[in-house]
Order: C-alpha cells, then sequence, then structure tokens
C-alpha cells in the first residue's frame, strides 16, 4: 500500500488540511479566548488620549482575529478616573489606559512614566523608554504594585496655561491661583503660586468668575473644546512640567505573566502603534486650534526667563530632596537624567539646528 | 438523555477542549505558517538600521508563534542592497527593509518616504505618516511598483558630513567634491558642490587622499565607526537634506493582500515598535559617539545661514519644477508641505521653548 492510499483509507485528510488539524490544539492554547476591559483615565471627549486606548484595542483585536478582545471604558464609567492604577493592582479590571503621573501622590516615582518638571520631550522619554533603561527602571518600580507598564500614546510638550493677567516677570507668579495638578503643582507652588485641583469640566466657570487666575489643561486642540480663550486670553509656554507626557497601558502583573509571549508581543506593538499615532494625531490637530485660538482672542506669550529659571531650581531643589529621602526616586531619577543631559547635548546640533532654520523660514512664510 | 451524557457518549470533548477542537481550524486558515526573506540595505555594521529588521521580524515570530517566520538578510547578501524595492517588485522576496529615497532616480516621488532637502523632522515625518495623510499619499504612489510600505525606523536628523576645510559662507561651498547622494546631491550642487557617489567602505580613502574633499553619512554613532575625523575634521550641521529619515519596511503588495488581516495588523504594529525602538537607539548612542568625536579632534560647526538659504531656494525651485511635471510628485509634496507648515508653526511654541531652555540648563551643565 502506497503512502497516500493509506492516508487515504485511515480517514485522514491531505496536505494542508491535516497539518492544520495536528497543529490546532498547540495554536489554540497559545491563543486563548480572552475577554478583558480597559479602564481609561480619560473621557471620550479627549479624543485623542482616549483614542490611544482605541487604536491599542483595535490592534489587539485584529491581530489576534478577535480571541484577544479588550473592550475600553471610558474614565469615570467603571470607577472614578483617577483610580486606574489601584484597580488594575487588585485585578478589578486587567488593564488601564492612563497617566502614571496621576499616582504621584502614592510615591512621586510614578511621575517619571508620564512626565517630570524639567524632564524629557517627546522624543527623549520615548528614547529613555525603549533604549534607556526608563522601561526597565520604572517596571521594576511599577511591580510593587503588581503593575506591568507599557508606552501606549504621548501629548507632546504641553502648554503653560491660559492666564487672566499677564505674566511679565517671577514677581507677577506670586499669589496667583492657578488650576495645574500633581508634581507641577508642587514645583511651582515653590515660586509662590497657589496650585488648586478642578476637573476638566468645572474649570470654565472658575477662571471665568475669577476663583482661579489660570489654568493648564493640555495643549490647543484640546484647550479649545473647553474655550479658555475668552475668559483667560493669556496663553503661556512652554508647559516645563510636561515636555512630552507618555501615556501607558497598565497590565496587572499576575495577569501580564499568565499571558503566552505571543498575547505579549501584541500587546507590546500594539502599545508602540498607539505611541506614534497619537503623537501624530497631536501634531496634525493642534496647529489648526492654535491658528483658531488666536484667531478667537488667544495671546500667545513665553513664561520670562527669570520665572523658567526660578521653577528649574524649584525643581531641582525638589529632586535632591526626594534622591536623599527616596530609593525608587534616586534610581529612576538618574537613570532618567543620564539621558537627558546626553539628549540636550546632541538635540543642538541637527536637530536643533534643523528645526531653528525652518522655523524662520515658516516665519517668513516660505514653508 | 441529558444533554451532558449525549456529548459523553458521543465521544465528544467536554468544555474548553471541545471549544479549542472546533475553533481550531478557523485558527490555522488565519495563522498560515509562512517562511519569508526579508532583504535589508543595510550591512550589519550599522547595528541600529539593520537592528530595525532584527527588532522587527523579532516581534512579528513572537506574535504569531513563530508561524509567520521573516529571515532578515544584510545588504548585498541575495543581491545588491540597492535592488531592494525592485526584489520586492518582483517578487523575488517578499519584504524589504529599506529607504525609499534610494529609488528616487525611479521617480522622485520615492524620497517623500525617507526624508527630503527641507522636509519634516523625525516627529513630523511620523505625524504626516501616521495621521496627516502621508501613508495613504505613498501607498497609492507605490502601488504602481508593487508595493506596500510601512514605517520602521527612523534615524532623526542626520549630520551634514565632514569637511576636510571650514565652510564659512556660501562661496567656499563651491567646487567642494563631496560624497553625497540622492536628492540632497541634486540640490547642493545647484549652489556648486560637486556631488560623488562612493560606497561606504570607500569613503575614508577617498576623504584621506583628498579624491573627495568632503563625505556625509549618518550622524555621530554611525560616523564614528568610520573614523572621518581623522582626515576631515569639520563635522558640519544639520544635515538639511535629511531632517529626519524614516525607513520602511517595503512588502510585496500582491503577497500583503494575501495575508490574512490577523498579520497585516501584526505587522503594522512591529513596524511601529521597530520605528520607536531605532529612533530611541540613535538617541541614547549618538550622544557618547559625538563626544567620543570631539575628544578625537572633530570641529562641529553649523552651516553659515547663507548656505542654509540658497540651499532651501534650490531646494524650493527643484520643487516648483517637479510639481509642474510629476502628478505623483505634486499630490504627495503637497501632503507632506501642509504637514510641515503647520507643523513648524505649533513646534514654536512649546516644543522649542522647553528644548531651548534646556539646551541652555545643559550648556550651563545643569542637567
Amino acid at each position: 500500500m502506497d503512502r497516500r492510499s493509506f492516508i487515504k483509507k485511515a480517514g485522514l485528510a491531505t496536505g494542508a488540511a491535516a497539518a492544520a488539524t495536528l497543529a490546532a490544539p498547540a495554536i489554540a492554547q497559545s491563543m486563548p479566548e480572552l475577554k478583558w476591559r480597559m479602564a481609561s483615565s480619560f473621557p471620550k471627549s479627549l479624543d485623542t488620549i482616549y483614542g490611544g486606548a482605541e487604536v491599542f484595542t483595535k490592534y489587539v483585536s485584529e491581530a489576534t482575529d478577535g480571541r484577544f478582545s479588550i473592550q475600553p471604558f471610558p474614565g469615570g464609567e467603571l470607577f472614578p478616573a483617577l483610580q486606574v492604577a489601584d484597580k488594575v493592582q487588585d485585578g478589578t479590571v486587567e488593564m488601564g489606559h492612563t497617566a502614571s503621573y496621576y499616582y504621584w501622590g502614592k510615591d512621586p516615582t510614578f511621575g517619571f512614566g508620564t512626565s517630570v518638571p524639567f524632564g524629557l520631550n517627546c522624543r527623549l522619554q520615548n528614547a529613555w523608554w525603549f533604549a534607556g533603561g526608563g522601561k526597565e527602571a520604572l517596571n521594576e518600580f511599577y511591580a510593587d504594585y503588581n503593575i506591568v507598564g507599557i508606552a501606549a500614546g504621548n501629548t507632546g510638550g504641553q502648554m503653560g496655561g491660559w492666564f487672566r493677567t499677564e505674566i511679565k516677570s517671577l514677581a507677577d507668579m506670586n499669589g496667583v491661583k492657578m488650576r495645574i495638578g500633581g508634581f507641577g503643582g508642587l514645583i511651582i507652588s515653590k515660586v509662590g503660586v497657589v496650585p488648586q485641583q478642578i476637573a476638566g469640566g468645572e474649570i470654565y466657570p472658575a477662571l471665568e468668575k475669577g476663583t482661579v487666575d489660570a489654568a493648564e489643561w493640555v495643549g490647543p486642540y484640546d484647550d479649545q473644546k473647553l474655550g479658555f480663550n475668552k475668559v483667560a486670553p493669556y496663553y503661556m509656554y512652554p508647559g516645563w512640567w510636561e515636555g512630552g507626557s507618555m501615556l501607558h497601558v497598565f497590565v496587572g502583573k499576575d495577569k501580564w505573566e499568565a499571558l503566552p509571549r505571543s498575547y505579549q508581543a501584541i500587546v507590546e506593538a500594539a502599545g508602540a502603534y498607539s505611541n506614534d499615532w497619537m503623537m501624530a494625531k497631536y501634531d496634525v490637530l493642534n496647529p489648526k486650534a492654535l491658528r483658531e485660538l488666536v484667531a478667537g482672542g488667544a495671546q500667545l506669550r513665553p513664561f520670562p526667563q527669570d520665572v523658567m529659571e526660578a521653577c528649574f531650581q524649584a525643581a531641582a531643589d525638589t529632586y535632591a530632596e526626594l534622591t536623599a529621602s527616596n530609593a525608587s526616586f534616586k534610581k529612576v531619577y538618574e537613570s532618567m537624567a543620564a539621558v537627558r543631559g546626553e539628549g540636550y547635548l546632541w538635540w543642538q546640533l541637527s536637530e536643533n539646528g534643523f528645526d531653528s532654520f525652518m522655523m524662520g523660514q515658516q516665519r517668513k512664510k516660505l514653508l
């Protein structure tokens, strides 16, 4: 009996179909059907940040033919938006999409995953994360919270916010009541600003009534939706407390370790896609919003040099205190600072040389 | 007979195992076993650019449990390094990892996938690609060559190259024999430079003997390996012909369309991972190389403003000619230029404000 007729008689399919049948149990094992929930810290109205979660989950689903399905939930839908880390930690949800610096109150080391005052721009945050030890340093820290962090988005350099009166020198900062949270709020308080915590939807009335004198949010595209230019015309820059804010997918560490390596690889790569997509989206959306804001009365003003220098010094002093008292902070800070110092050495040549010339041509309307 | 005992009697496994068996043929169909070859245009010695192909293929393999296996080949191993597009087009290999601008001689529209003189920096190239219509505009063009392009790496802003004598003004450019290829070579020839095509390994002896007066390669990390600082000390910047050079994975369009959507998603996301990883790697490696080059005698010099402006004008004139004569070029140029003009409007605020301050602090040794 030749081999072909034996196979036929044994009732086995031939060729590709047979191979598929034999390989199937192994594939099914490495591609379990999972239905996970991802809690975002952001409302749907922040469509670019929230969109990062949608892009991420779409890629994971497509890559697995729907077998690894992750449903994103807007901030606040499952639980308060700023509890994402806690709810990933305790297993209420398998995943979150959030800014690590929201959890800065637990330990200031959480700040580095997003951005810290006078830290890194978007590209150097990526450099640190993907090739400079950032991913490893922060995940060692996150492990204590049962969290694995995956890079998944960036807002770029944020604006310094909206001020009812112009800031012309450091003295003008004294006593300004400003809506600004977290680490940035701590640093800016050291130059006399009184930081306030106000939810997004309540900023406009507070600025209008003068309950606060200033408020920072994100950048032109997101700020425009809230209409701040009508009540606080001075739009200051740069937002030195957020030089390039990275978003994370947080995964429960126990859940992460139980994933097959194939799903881990898919999640990491989908995070990178979301990382590129979100920054790209902001860079395409911000300029139009900026032009419209200026047409609508926004007055663009750089923070005066003495403000920048005083805030830098306040940040440096704070880093010195925290590195002395907090071993995790010290380890992660030193890892970040090494990339920052080196990065801004190199940045002065071709990157800045090219950009400076191109900005000059833009101002001459030659682009 | 209740349902449970019927299933048992029928010899069917229950629960998860049954589901796996039933689902298996569908999974196997959507996860075919593929062994592809990817020809890189780069030698292994350019470990960061070539590394982009390795990172990409590793992710695809891991994501598919080795079912979609792509073997990368260094430039020249299968066929000449600059024939990657042709060999993807004719199906000799399924994939390539290359710079689209190498194929500029076929049609200058190929230039935009990597970078064009006075085009986009790395981040704006990403903005254009992922959210500004670049991916769609270029893939419409690539389709005529049976190619699908996936973003997969960036070198960042390249240096302007090594000069045996210092360039102090536009007049000094006249008659300089310079190793510079492609589109940049065409533009720089319009200000009197005589462009030369020389393979990487032959640049050093040509510079040493004075067969050429200048040569551009990539940036500090890659340039250092070739030792140019010993024979041509003036290291000029910026490399205005490569403000942020993107690498592509090229896939045969027929092969791409035959892939299941799951594999397409995996390839796109692995490309994004490679895109982030390569830029990060360069940003971490370049500063150290730069310091060592300077310690080894490199003299850093910005191109004089009159050189920059004359070259910008030469590029603008060339774009005007090409948009008048080449419909594909016009379409893609206009798509790129829209993102460039808008991008450099926005760049002047927080991005440049933050970076300028941080560079100042770096020079004061405060970072």
